[in-house]
């Protein structure tokens, strides 16, 4: 059988099944989640990686060097907010061909560090290689204090929520690819939520010391990440459709498509959370960033995600979501991590 | 300028420069050494990260993919070893064309696995990400106990030693590459050296514990690993030829070629070390693995590996080890790491 008639997420179960056989050392969290997590004597210590690859994650024609940067740390922060954790170190792997412009090289370091300041992250090593193609392999390292967040702790009666807005990166991504040409503030706001992505870092550390216990980052799209949610908690979901977040601009660019971007755009890099009623409302009045209450956990169907609509009818929805060695999209780009 | 005109160590120290600058954090060694290394309450948190990628650094032709999986954390827990670390968690991220047979994405982390068992390391997790080759990218997290073995720690005076013996992974590389015949005991001592390397995991803590300060892992070849740490701790070295071990199936098999491989065929993965003469005595009768004295440490010429013979007669290397993006050896293949 090959990797692309297994899938992404059946390579990974039978990895980790491989994987679990060795296993000396205890760990919290392992294989499967957003980062994997272990207990120290000094705190609960978390480690993730993800990898971007040259025309598979990104096109060197609509990003600067500067932005994949920045992007191939944002989407590691992004696993270890969603663990509620905060980032520590990062390990840099970088695979260049040999004709790439060492001031590009430069350019991508500025754009990592230029996010390093901001959530006080140090690049602690790394590693340089020749390659065919440009290959970015960061590795980062954080820490958490009493409670993580687990994608495996959902539980039948609470409510689902997600922070900011979803779809916008998706409508940036389709904006770059079809070169469709919006106004000013529509064209940086779908291009710097596509290509710069901030992770939800302070927002999952409230999280975390508020009570909540399963979140997952967006990083496949809003179904799919979801599902891996209820697989993981052996529950269902319903989505109210009326109540994803979307925002102004993206509904006013994409009239047809925003709420298919919004299902199974990807990349968002919000986080979708899930607690009791009590413990939303308490949350809700102390993150800095809009939180939307999109459905609720239920207690049938394990792994199954319904979308209904204001009616409580259900409706159908294009397979949502990515899952790599299956692309769906027409640019056959795909997303990193899981 | 291009990366291929800076060379692998330029573009490290440019990109060290950039990456220090943000600095928040204190670091007790970064960029530039096998393992960034830090301070935690507990203990000395080590980290490393390296990658190895399809027809550069390895070709499917000649290693399995059980091989290639032990390879791939093998010179990730070296790096471990170069600091007189104890590795415990690997992160694996892979990247893997769609056409890749599940079997051998199996196969390639039971390589891994077995590893993990000898050193008691834990897969704490990964990433699969669609690609157009094979690129494995893995991070090792480790600690140390109070003393760390570091590249910038060579005094004036110190012997020069290393583990086992030098150029056997050249040979082996040499022997498949050209599809050279040899019996069946010196094929498989050859193959081995090359493809299944043994991290000198237990050796490095030897050392540490003893009284050793400096070390590096012998990726790059001999001559260019001693100049990093000769350029790292600002002293020179002067290498005795005759002193350098090479295993007698070696010799024999590449009578012409012994000595030029030993010096700087690399990927050996011995560690090289260097103390006062009561420590090295010391050392030599606790280490489960041949130790030999090859050189001294100087006080001048900073950075210069001097090569002598019996007679204390200098004589010429062809430039010796690797650096990505200036491959001198006609398979192209590099070495990972730094």
């Amino acid at each position: 059988m090959k990797v692309s008639e297994l899938g992404e997420f059946g390579l990974i179960e039978l990895l980790a099944e491989i994987a679990t056989k060795a296993r000396g050392k205890a760990l919290l969290v392992d294989i499967g989640d957003d980062a994997a997590a272990w207990r120290t004597k000094a705190a609960i210590q978390l480690a993730t990686t993800d990898a971007l690859i040259q025309d598979v994650h990104f096109t060197l024609s609509t990003i600067t060097w500067r932005e994949l940067g920045w992007k191939a740390l944002a989407v590691n922060l992004s696993d270890i907010a969603a663990m509620g954790g905060a980032p520590q170190y990062a390990l840099v792997s970088l695979g260049l061909p040999g004709d790439t412009e060492v001031e590009h090289v430069a350019q991508l370091y500025e754009g990592m560090v230029e996010l390093t300041q901001r959530y006080d992250v140090a690049i602690a090593g790394g590693n340089i290689v020749a390659a065919p193609l440009v290959v970015l392999s960061l590795a980062v390292i954080g820490t958490a204090k009493g409670n993580i967040l687990t994608r495996s702790a959902a539980a039948p009666g609470d409510q689902i929520a997600v922070t900011g807005y979803l779809g916008t990166s998706g409508a940036g991504l389709a904006m770059l690819k079809k070169g469709l040409q919006f106004d000013d503030e529509t064209t940086t706001y779908l291009r710097e939520a596509h290509l710069k992505p901030h992770p939800r870092i302070a927002e999952g550390q409230i999280l975390a010391s508020n009570g909540v216990k399963a979140a997952i980052d967006l990083s496949d799209g809003l179904v799919s990440d979801l599902a891996k949610v209820c697989k993981a908690s052996r529950v269902g979901a319903h989505l109210r459709v009326e109540k994803i977040p979307i925002h102004p601009l993206v509904s006013a660019a994409f009239k047809q498509d925003c709420l298919n971007l919004a299902l199974s755009g990807g990349e968002d890099y919000e986080l979708l959370f899930t607690g009791r009623v009590e413990v939303m409302d308490r949350v809700k009045g102390l993150m800095p960033c809009p939180i939307s209450v999109i459905g609720e956990i239920v207690n049938k169907e394990p792994g199954r995600v319904r979308l209904l609509n204001e009616q409580g009818k259900e409706i159908g929805v294009e397979r949502g979501g990515w899952e790599h060695f299956a692309p769906r999209n027409e640019s056959g780009l795909s997303k990193p991590g899981y």
